[in-house]
C-alpha cells in the first residue's frame, strides 16, 4: 500500500495574502461562496497561517441565499428555501475605516488582500453598493476572485475593462453584456488574468480556488488540500464542456 | 450546435419530500453543507415546488465553521477564519413541537422529511444534543443524508446499527470506531442504504446529493440541475480513488 499523503510545506517565500473579503447579497448562490471558502478555510485550519476574513454586505443583517428578500423572483416563486450567512462588517464601515468596526475575523485592521465576488440570481439587481465597493477597494487589493455571475459585479465596477474574464455559461448573454470592454473567454473553466481571476458558473469556482492556491501557495499545497477534501481538481483552465452544452460562442 | 438543455418535468408521481432539516454545530465543514444544499436550493428555485427548511442547532446563535468556538483546536490553532450560518430553530424547540417556533422556512409546522448531517472537525466533540436529536427524530424522517464525518452522529445515535454506510477516508479509523455494528464500506463515493444515505469526505456529499435527487425526483432533473451548476456528477457510487489514497481497508 502506498504511503498516505503527508502535509507539504508552503514553499512560496513571497508575502502571502492575509485578509480575505467576501461580498454577500440576497439570493447569492451558496456553492459560489462555499466551494472556494471550503478551500480557504481548510488552508487556514491545516496550515495555521495568519488569515483574516471580512464578510461584507449592505447591512449587518443575516443574508439569505433564497429568492425571498432578494431582488428577483424567478418562476413567479416566493420560495424562501435557503441558508443565511452572517456579515461581519458593512461596506460603509469598511470604506469609512471605522477603527472599531473595521476589524476582520482574525483580528486587527488591515486592507483586504483577496476579494471574493460570488454570483447567483441576486446579481440581476442593480447592485449599486456592491459595485461601488468593488470600485473603491480595487486599487488596494492584491487579488479579485469572481465566481459565476459575480464577474458582472466586477464588470460593472469597470475593473474588467480591457481584461480577460469568464462567467456563467447559461447566463452568458446577459452576464457578458455588463462588460462591453472585456475580452470574455467562452471556453474556460476559469481565467487567470493576473490580479483578477474569474470562473465559470457555480462549481467552477472550486476549481479556480484550487488553481489560485496552487499559484499562490504552491501546487503541493493545493493537491494536498484537494485530497483532504476528497476532491478531484480540474487542473486545465481550458477544459470546459459547459461552453458547448449551453451554446456559448467560443 | 446542439440545442441547450431544457428543464425536464419531475416525473416521480409519489409524494415528494417537503421539509428538509440541517443539523449545524461549531467547526462544521462548509462544503459538507453547501455542496448538497446548493443542489437542494437549486431544486427549490428552478422547480418552485413546496420545500421547507429548518436549520437546527443547540441555540439560535450563529454557528461558525471555524475552530474557535468549536470543541477541538487542531494544530494548536486558535484561528477563527470561518463563516457563520444562522439557525432557524433549536433542537429543543423542534422536539417540544413548540407551535410558535416549530415553523420551518417555507412556513407551517411539519415533521422533517430529509435530515442532513454534515461533518467536520466539530464532530470530534461528544455531540450529546446532536446525537440525541437524531435518535429522537429518526423514526419519523423519510431520509437521513450524512456527509463526511456526519456519519459519526448517525452512528452514535444508533441508527447505523446493522446498516451499510461510508464516511471520511482520511478520518476512517476514528469515524468508523463510532459505529461498531455498522457495515462500513471502504471503497464508496456514497452508500445508498434505503432511508439512510451516507457519503465519503467533504466533496463526496455533492455527488451523493445529485444521486439522491436522481433517485427521488428523477435522473433528468438531477442531470439538468448539474448542468445549470456546471458540475460533472460522479454517477458511480463505487468510484472512489480516495479509499486507496488514504489507505482505507477495502
Amino acid at each position: 500500500m502506498a504511503a498516505v499523503p503527508v502535509q507539504p510545506e508552503i514553499t512560496n517565500t513571497t508575502a502571502l495574502p492575509v485578509h480575505f473579503g467576501l461580498v454577500v447579497f440576497p439570493f447569492y448562490r451558496v456553492l459560489d461562496i462555499f466551494g472556494p471558502f471550503d478551500v480557504f478555510n481548510s488552508l487556514a485550519t491545516v496550515y495555521d497561517i495568519p488569515m483574516k476574513l471580512s464578510v461584507l454586505s449592505t447591512t449587518m443583517d443575516t443574508v439569505s441565499s433564497s429568492p425571498v428578500g432578494g431582488p428577483v423572483i424567478v418562476n413567479g416563486s416566493y420560495n424562501d428555501f435557503g441558508e443565511s450567512i452572517k456579515p461581519t462588517m458593512t461596506f460603509a464601515e469598511y470604506l469609512a475605516k471605522n477603527e472599531t468596526k473595521h476589524v476582520a475575523i482574525g483580528g486587527e485592521t488591515s486592507d483586504i488582500d483577496v476579494l471574493v465576488l460570488p454570483g447567483g440570481s441576486g446579481t440581476r439587481a442593480i447592485m449599486e453598493q456592491e459595485v461601488a465597493f468593488v470600485k473603491a477597494v480595487f486599487p488596494k487589493v492584491k487579488y479579485v476572485l469572481s465566481v459565476c455571475t459575480g464577474a458582472t459585479i466586477a464588470a460593472r465596477a469597470g475593473i474588467l475593462d480591457g481584461r480577460r474574464a469568464t462567467t456563467n455559461k447559461k447566463a452568458w448573454k446577459w452576464a457578458t453584456s455588463t462588460g462591453n470592454s472585456t475580452e470574455w473567454i467562452g471556453r474556460a473553466r476559469w481565467v487567470d488574468d493576473g490580479n483578477i481571476w474569474s470562473s465559470s458558473g457555480v462549481s467552477a469556482g472550486t476549481d479556480m480556488a484550487y488553481a489560485w492556491v496552487s499559484s499562490v501557495y504552491g501546487d503541493a499545497v493545493s493537491d494536498y488540500l484537494s485530497k483532504v477534501a476528497e476532491y478531484t481538481r480540474w487542473s486545465d483552465p481550458n477544459e470546459d464542456p459547459f461552453a458547448d452544452i449551453w451554446g456559448v460562442p467560443t
